[in-house]
């Protein structure tokens, strides 16, 4: 067995909500032409550079299971198992799902808005139980234990639920030996990389992770942080991150 | 729990060899644009009537497992469950992998390529061992024992590996009241519908299995077929049905 082990994570791409402006959260729209684009871009990266898994997971949502399948498909691996799991879904955006950012500026104030989008812990509006974006009804989440299922999150309980996950069931997986590759979300990636790298909730608000573009990190046994970077064209990379930073808009 | 237990087939439509006329098999080629059409039109017809599954398994082979991302996708099911087997994998063709009918006529003569075509148990010419087509120095089957992989099958020892995986792994899940969906090829279906039906080997070899055509089964608790149906056009159904008995080729 080696005294190193590597994980790759990749976020989704443009998803067909981005360019309405829309808060996304568990909200499942599929990956734009543009999305499709960025995912096989970021797999031929990895094929380039001669990357291959033994175990892949990814979230509920199709923007990151297509994601995953087009990498796949670029690297010859479809035939790779997948776990899909809702512990790395995006963050539940509660009551603001599906409303622009004008709207929720108009009926919540500027101020409060900007206070969602940039604290670790202040969480949006609850959805009502029972409204059509409501977990417990939505048949995607059928088989999980009702009392798990959040009917908004900020980071820190986003952080709450991907984190144990990777603990109990990924890790596990990497410590024996397996290779591992990750499709998921801005969030829910951005849990990962806070409890890998020990940042501050102030430190993890800073990091961009920019969209289509493998990060790849080694540990060693402990999980102490190696190495980490992304692969692709350094130019690229940094405009996707000032993209990610400076978009007007939810994830 | 209902004393009934439902399961859905499909084979996978047109892959890129095809219409090249090639012994295909093993060898991981992918669906043509009208196979792609194939296995949205069979999932359409499971979202018309308003099936739902609870876990899904398919082949390592790409044509099997885009049938049923496709398909799921028509359903809006991406996030179910998929396990991918190679013991649901097409039957494995041996040396005349990648010939022409043509080709494998001038060498082995008219006679015993359809004796090869068209028995139950005799065996194709087996690869050699190191071949690239040899499954034991394929990347896709670096995880299975290597005495379990073939270097040729007759539809018999298709049944011996597919039906056993069928008992063990899949039936279980039915019998725990999962509703599972299946996407494999011609021969591996062969497998489960020769033992479901209890068909003698000259039986099993006059059923053709139409491509992208969801085929519908109900069974009582001791594994009695109660119903069997194909969804779709009747007649188109038929057309298939003939287009697969009468095809010069290999699957």
């Amino acid at each position: 067995m080696s005294d190193q082990m590597q994980l790759v994570l990749i976020r989704h791409g443009e998803s067909e909500w981005n360019r309405l402006n829309l808060f996304t959260g568990w909200t499942d729209v599929d990956l734009s032409d543009t999305g499709r684009k960025e995912a096989a871009a970021g797999g031929r990266e990895l094929a380039a550079e001669g990357f291959d898994f033994d175990l892949c997971f990814t979230s509920r949502l199709k923007r990151a299971i297509h994601t995953l399948d087009i990498v796949l498909d670029e690297l010859d691996r479809s035939w790779l198992p997948v776990v899909k799991s809702w512990k790395l879904n995006e963050r539940h955006y509660g009551a603001l799902q599906g409303m622009n950012k004008a709207e929720t500026a108009a009926v919540y104030g500027d101020e409060q808005v900007k206070i969602w989008r940039r604290s670790f812990d202040v969480m949006p509006p609850a959805l009502e139980a029972g409204d059509e974006r409501d977990p417990h009804v939505q048949a995607m989440y059928r088989d999980v234990p009702a009392d798990e299922l959040p009917l908004a999150e900020c980071l820190e309980t986003t952080v709450e639920r991907a984190w144990p996950y990777f603990e109990e069931t990924i890790l596990p997986e990497m410590r024996a030996g397996k290779r591992v590759l990750i499709a998921a979300h801005g969030n829910s990636l951005r849990a990962l990389v806070m409890r890998f790298e020990h940042l501050s909730p102030t430190e993890i608000l800073e990091v961009n992770i920019p969209t289509g573009t493998p990060l790849v990190y080694t540990f060693d046994t402990q999980m102490n942080v190696l190495g980490k970077r992304y692969l692709g064209d350094p130019a690229v990379i940094a405009a996707k991150i000032d993209a990610v930073a400076n978009q007007g808009k939810a994830h």
